[in-house]
């Protein structure tokens, strides 16, 4: 999608040239499969969705479903945004990129359930490509996926990272823990020295293979998100729950707050950048609570998500020894 | 307050020292006073306090009242930490302070009144004193207050003002446009251009003056707080309030959380140099929601706030004319 502003990096399709316009082709549709998807799976309410522009080129179309029967908020984000020259902030750490135009393209989720037994969810996919006269494409993916329940149970963070694993396979034995590892170091509050949840996939700067072979592995894993995600939501959206499991997803969602503002690159270099700021927020919860010096009740299922799932621990082996 | 860890810097009382003692006596007071203070007007509910050690030296002492009358959540912090040898954070940015001990101070509050036509309101003063045989101490005081009205009255941002410059006036009339100004850039959201409120005072690395006169300053900053805000409290706790005001207090809080957690400096080093978690994050409100897109209702009360408030203002100026 090309919405406004100067012209996009030229997309030719050559074995020396990523295929941007097959990256953009996968993102737009994957986001219309998910949004489909997720509005079945609530069965109440829709997604509406705001297209926007950005000032220095390009733009997205942000989709937010709220109030719905399984979905108090689910925002999912598409963006295309380029320009003739990175902004500072953005080549100060890589000056290689400096000068250079960019294009940069993702689909972004972050599900808020209202049923404190449904997971909180977030996925990301995400392709960078910067381009000069000359010179060879410098470009990348990243994304992944995580998962946060509040009231957690062991088969679905076993199936959770079953699919992250079969979304790796195919790319070889070592990319399901090597990407794992780096989720639970990345999705970790260190003031709080807990992950954010059970973790699932992360990677970034993902080019070390030939760009088909990489470009073959982000839509793996965008196509894994659904079947990781759904059969657990649909299995706890029937647990009834009450005053005290909401004000402990309410409480709980602070972590995420906590997380998105502090910590997320995501996030803070779009803030910076002068990114959409609704659009960035978007995956804030829709209601959340801070209660001073709040512990859990020992012996308690509130405890047991402290004790036993917010530390990275290598779910598959426990589950096939 | 010294409650464990290694010895604090001597505070010799010459010329040429800080009184170290005498701000630790103030400053236990000021927050002694404070909570007399706001549970009287608060009438209903009472301040609990944790006692708390830092492992490096010192500790504090947080106090909470939650579920008042008047206020849902008001927390007033005293710390005073210290330790043989800075942090590397802490003098990465000051190389003429890496070696030496030191010893910070400080009265934290954040009020989070119930009722949405009472403005939420911070306040802090501050002490920084790092010593080496031999060498001059290196001082400095930093403090302020500011309010962050949801249905703002110009009376209220007035008084408070006033009350603001009262506290200069003593020290020259530059003081306090000064600080005044130093609060709406300090208090300022970029991603939503959005200052916080309608500021108030903020001043750091105070020691251009003797040390005698930074300290009156700051007493002069502390004594002003409570009658800069209690009229305020007192005129609007009556008024009636339902669900729209409400959420908009809710929504508006959100920005409160954006600040501290993105930009807030002394949230940021707090977390970053492994301060009390819960101490510090005890400003956040108790209970935020976010709502994607939102947008006042044009001419309604809460577009008055963004349209009048939320930028920096000649109050006093403008009150006079």
């Amino acid at each position: 999608m090309a919405t406004s502003g100067s012209t996009p990096p030229d997309a030719r399709t050559t074995p020396d040239n990523p295929d941007v316009a097959a990256v953009e082709r996968y993102l737009t549709h994957l986001q219309d499969r998910i949004c489909t998807a997720l509005e079945a799976a609530d069965g109440a309410a829709r997604f509406r969705q705001d297209r926007w522009n950005r000032e220095g080129g390009g733009g997205g179309r942000t989709r937010i479903l709220t109030g719905g029967a399984l979905f108090e908020k689910a925002g999912v984000g598409y963006s295309d945004v380029y320009g003739d020259e990175l902004p500072e902030s953005a080549s100060a750490q890589r000056p290689e990129l400096a000068g250079r135009s960019f294009r940069a393209l993702g689909v972004s989720l972050v599900l808020h359930p209202e049923n404190p037994y449904v997971p909180t969810t977030h996925a990301n996919v995400r392709f960078f490509v910067a381009e000069r006269q000359g010179a060879e494409a410098i470009w990348w993916f990243g994304g992944g996926f995580d998962l946060t329940p509040y009231y957690p149970r062991l088969e679905d963070a076993v199936h959770w990272h079953r699919t992250a694993r079969a979304a790796c396979e195919p790319f070889g034995a070592e990319v399901y823990p090597r990407f794992k590892g780096w989720c639970d170091e990345y999705f970790f509050l260190p003031h709080r020295g807990e992950t954010r949840g059970v973790g699932g996939l992360f990677f970034d700067d993902l080019n070390e293979w030939p760009f088909e072979r990489c470009f073959a592995f982000q839509q793996s894993v965008g196509d894994h998100f659904l079947p990781a995600y759904l059969p657990i939501a649909e299995r706890r959206l029937g647990t009834p729950w009450g005053e005290r499991e909401r004000n402990f997803q309410l409480y709980r969602r602070g972590r995420y707050v906590e997380f998105n503002l502090l910590y997320d690159r995501g996030t803070k270099f779009g803030l910076a950048s002068g990114g959409r700021s609704e659009s960035i927020l978007m995956s804030l919860p829709p209601l959340v609570r801070w209660d001073y010096g709040w512990e859990p009740v020992p012996g308690g299922p509130e405890a047991e998500l402290y004790a036993d799932y917010l530390r990275p621990r290598d779910w598959l082996a426990e589950a096939e020894d």
